[in-house]
């Protein structure tokens, strides 16, 4: 009988307005009311990150928004698993080959000593290439050939996970009965949901008003929108700079100090202390940022609660990218890019030297970045958002009830279970979860090419997350209002986004940021013996002291010329300090990998997309199967009928008493209203 | 009523098993059979070509098949005014332009006399620049900014035409009523259709075996399905470089001529004459490809009749784009890329010096090649084999049936309708018109930064191809089995592959194959007044005679330096003949251009795409209206048939059979089955 079940179903919410299904899942959720205990045993706990979600079992208790919320959640960690895996790989092929790397083994040689120009002006000394040593080591456990491989595998990886996504949702819907809802119904369902939880901006965004807005009233709105919008982009680049600054001026004091050690590592302290105050701007803004979207997205007063929630996420996730970006774009694209050359130098405040990039490139800065600001971001966010902030709440509140106490002690009895409910936080909605795993997604795919375990630290903060976000559902939060939704709406529309922009991204990051392209035009082209020998000399010019400015350099005592990475003439050529024919093959090299890298990936993505098809097999089949079993039945029922009225116009009441019971009709026709 | 009639239709097809239909349209079309007239008189005739299509009209007489066909026709063809009106503009911007355009001047010009290397070994001479004049000028009417601007515009005009079809086709699908249909249920249909029309090679792909095929079966098929197929890609490339080398000794021998007349003009007329014998290669070998495809299809022995087709279109547009392109490829990215310097030529054979491009650029070249075979293959193809062909078939069936016509005219009936029908030629499907189309579109949007009148004629063309294609199907073939499509499938694919793919290659075209991005970088980078003057003395190196291999050059009384057009050092340099700093400056920039252009286009095309709604409003708004509906005619369906049972109970005839009368349930169940 299950099959016809089935069809009888589907049957139905062809035909009866949703209202009757409403209904249904209201006495499910009845019957279910136990099942959090279930929940909490089988889901809500770290002891079971090993297991399965039950989805089903959490759609139940929750409803398919975040039911799905949860599923996709699983299925981003599931396919983390392969990538971590060979992230893994890819460092480890890093650290394997660092002692018989070329580059970075002549950079740390002794005996070819570069002297180089000094990295401040006045206080700074000329300095020897070979004090940077543990940079370039460094740097070469993220700018190898491996990692090339690893981006485009990574950007496939994106594709193949939206893919596979794709396929869940549509068997999820299919097992879950939502093919046949339409928006309107979801509008008008989250809608009355959103009645209930959050009554305080329900009066700007339902459609309260008599008559229609033109775009007179929506006008102002709009300008405050952009206008505040670009204000927080300005906002954003000023705090950047502001770092730029404290690096900048940092970096020189740190280089005055005598000691050598101190001096070896100044960029990557600096870089440090740098990012952690960038950690905690990005963190502060992010609160203040998701506050103004939310106003801004009022002050637009949209229809129904969809668009109200897709313009709420497009802005906050407009401005939360920015934020968390920035940073990262500015090394990686734009750090060293203008500092000039010796005797030349741009300066910031006509006194402040622009700062340049470490010889072994900027890819290790990039990296630290990264990694801080992830790292950063996931275990605060987690531990002090998720965990402290809302055990303070309830601090706050127990306090405040703490008055109405006296008034329940004294009658005797015991706090009902709806008492210890409403104790509970209310529920703020999925925005903030989604958004926090969408960034994450973005440092998984956007800069993987400069740094190849994000994916391992995104696979194990998700593994936490998942428990942690179940055991806030099930027991921090006041059980929201079950909502009815069909799929993951724009976020789905916002991770393909960020996947066709990694791909640009890293191919800039391989070919600008990394050294990949130098070392490759250096060895087909440049060096004489086809081997990585001679690299660093090839890639530092020269540069005579004496051109230099008065007062910038304290000690002139040395004569023979310096060097500074940089592909410029030497000062003996007929037009020295400017970009030599190195530099312009170099750059047409990188900028041809670019093409011959977007073009790949976006070819290989298509051809995946195309071969993965959307909807599973085994949907297909049964929704045929689900087909033919309706016209049965129909046709069926349409027999019994003609029977039923033939046989009232032939008087022959027996038989058609008899077949009246024979009939399936009545029963149909109550499983379908 | 007509609102419950477009209600109980769908409410049909949700259940009635797809025979009833049938039946219902065969009604339908025995009906309109006398619809033929009216069509010939509103649709298949030259004098109706400003009107517009009685679509509806055609798929009633001819199926939805071939009305999706003219449909689309028509939305191409509207698309292509406002194309071919900016091409038009931008085509007339050059010619404005012509004579002030400082680069053609300054090659025109008497006074700076370049004495340029001579364009072939032994017979030719050294010869003035000035002498290419003609091509120079002609090559700025498409070698402009506007031509920029052009490319951009028409990557945007693709997608615009596709988004626009994708709505035109789902209103056409609804008010078809084909929304609810199948693929599984078009397939039988087709393969119906299929049994009666092309009897001649069902017996290979209807699945006629009993056991289903293991890949051991069909491995031989797609091995000499691969392996011919590379086989015809070189067949094609052989004809190539057959024209190549008779366009090389041509040229050789023209230039020996004494007419200066005939030197200026050598590449045009060469160009002119090798393209010619491209056109006939390519139509000779179109009419091959296009059996070899049907041929390597069976032999793949696909299901169903879908799949064949998709599989037959996709071969034979596979080996008709590589046809018909191959050449136009050659001349825009290869041609004098390879041909070597002087004193250091590349010879083929060992004795054919490879070609170089104009003075001018190649672009000249390519537009010829464009225009003469796309409007060539267009016209040809219209004559003779659409009109010509078809005539000639006729004769032959006519003198064959000459035999029996003496026993047709003992009795004296004469010929009977289905006796006139049978001797029309018989329907041979669509996909060499969606071909032809399809290659057509290639020629609009893959090369359009070439050739900025392809719209235009591409309109031409259309306008007259709709209403012969019109007639022909009216009047010169049998009238074909109604086969439903919902949707003109794999063509709709290749389109937009199509699309995407216009892009690179317009970017190429622009940065590489035409001079914009020299001129550019020559006015901001090397220009001392910023101005273009001197931009051809910059684009051409020096040659020292004395270099040159002894024999190679007739006449040596001439000492001072020659000029060749590329970016080499000249010989006094140190690196003598290497790539000079500019060629590399200038690669850097058109690779820049490259990856500028692509990304640019892209976001546009994106942003176009998403701006417009895949379904039309109404469209929209009358689904909801007809949903509504349908559940209101089930709801009261039900109440009827419950008080229906109820009278049966309560022991009351008139009651109920007032009932029964006042019921629309009878109606209305015969109205679904």
């Amino acid at each position: 009988m299950t099959f016809l079940k089935g069809s009888l179903l589907v049957l139905g919410y062809f035909f009866v307005a949703h209202s009757f299904k409403n209904l249904f899942g209201f006495l499910g959720k009845r019957k279910f009311i136990k099942s959090n205990e279930l929940l909490h045993e089988e889901w809500a706990r770290y002891s079971a990150f090993y297991k399965y979600q039950p989805i089903d079992l959490v759609r139940k208790y929750f409803g398919e928004k975040i039911g799905l919320y949860f599923a996709w959640l699983g299925v981003y960690t599931q396919l983390l698993i392969p990538a971590s895996i060979v992230g893994i790989i890819v460092f480890g092929y890093g650290v394997a080959t660092v002692d018989t790397d070329i580059p970075s083994l002549e950079m740390c040689d002794e005996r070819l000593n570069f002297t180089m120009c000094p990295l401040c002006d006045g206080a700074c000394d000329f300095w020897r290439l070979n004090t940077a040593c543990g940079t370039a080591r460094a740097s070469h456990l993220f700018d190898n050939p491996a990692t090339v491989f690893f981006s485009i595998f990574m950007s496939l990886w994106a594709v193949l996970f939206l893919e596979h996504w794709k396929r869940r949702q549509i068997s999820l819907s299919f097992s879950w009965d939502l093919t046949g809802i339409e928006e309107d119904e979801v509008n008008n369902e989250s809608q009355n949901a959103e009645m209930y939880t959050s009554a305080k901006h329900t009066h700007t965004h339902t459609p309260s008003f008599p008559t229609k807005l033109t775009w007179k009233d929506r006008l102002p709105g709009y300008f405050i929108n952009v206008s505040s919008i670009l204000f927080m982009f300005g906002l954003t680049f000023s705090a950047v700079f502001g770092v730029i600054i404290y690096r900048i001026t940092v970096s020189a004091l740190m280089a005055m100090s005598p000691d050598p050690e101190t001096k070896s590592n100044v960029r990557v302290t600096v870089t440090a202390t740098a990012v952690i105050i960038n950690l905690v701007v990005i963190l502060i803004l992010d609160e203040i940022y998701g506050a103004v979207a939310l106003w801004l997205t009022e002050l637009e007063i949209p229809k129904t609660e969809t668009t109200f929630e897709e313009r709420l996420i497009l802005k906050a996730f407009l401005l939360k990218f920015m934020n968390a970006y920035a940073p990262i774009f500015y090394v990686a694209f734009f750090k060293g890019r203008f500092a000039g050359r010796p005797g030349n130098y741009v300066y910031v405040f006509n006194d402040y030297r622009m700062e340049e990039c470490a010889p072994g490139g900027c890819l290790i800065e990039l990296c630290i970045q990264l990694s801080i600001i992830m790292l950063g971001k996931q275990l605060i966010q987690n531990n002090i958002f998720e965990i402290g902030i809302p055990k303070l709440k309830k601090l706050v509140r127990a306090i405040k009830d703490k008055g109405t106490a006296q008034k329940e002690s004294e009658d005797e009895r015991p706090p009902q279970q709806w008492n210890r409910d409403y104790d509970l936080a209310p529920f703020e909605g999925l925005t903030p979860e989604y958004m926090e795993m969408i960034i994450q997604f973005g440092f998984v795919s956007l800069f993987v090419a400069s740094f190849p375990l994000a994916p391992v630290f995104a696979l194990l903060n998700n593994v936490i997350e998942i428990r942690l976000d179940a055991k806030k559902f099930v027991t921090e939060l006041r059980r929201p209002v079950a909502i009815r939704a069909k799929d993951i709406g724009i976020w789905y529309n916002i991770l393909s986004g960020m996947g066709k922009f990694s791909v640009i991204i890293n191919a800039f990051v391989i070919s600008f940021t990394s050294d990949f392209i130098p070392r490759l035009v250096y060895q087909y082209i440049y060096s004489q013996t086809g081997t990585m020998h001679g690299f660093i000399d090839h890639t530092l010019s020269y540069f005579n002291v004496s051109n230099f400015k008065s007062g910038t350099v304290c000690n002139l005592y040395i004569v023979f010329p310096f060097r500074y990475k940089d592909y410029r003439e030497p000062p003996w050529s007929a037009e020295a300090y400017q970009f030599s024919k190195q530099y312009w093959c170099v750059l047409a090299a990188r900028l041809a990998f670019v093409i011959l890298f977007q073009n790949l990936v976006m070819f290989l993505s298509l051809v995946v997309a195309w071969v993965i098809p959307d909807v599973p097999k085994t949907i297909v089949e049964q929704l045929k199967r689900e087909k033919k079993l309706l016209v049965e039945v129909f046709l069926q029922e349409e027999k019994d009928k003609f029977q039923l009225i033939h046989s009232l116009f032939s008087k022959d009441p027996p038989r058609h008493q008899r077949h009246l019971y024979g009939s399936p009709l009545p029963l149909i026709s109550y499983d379908l209203v």
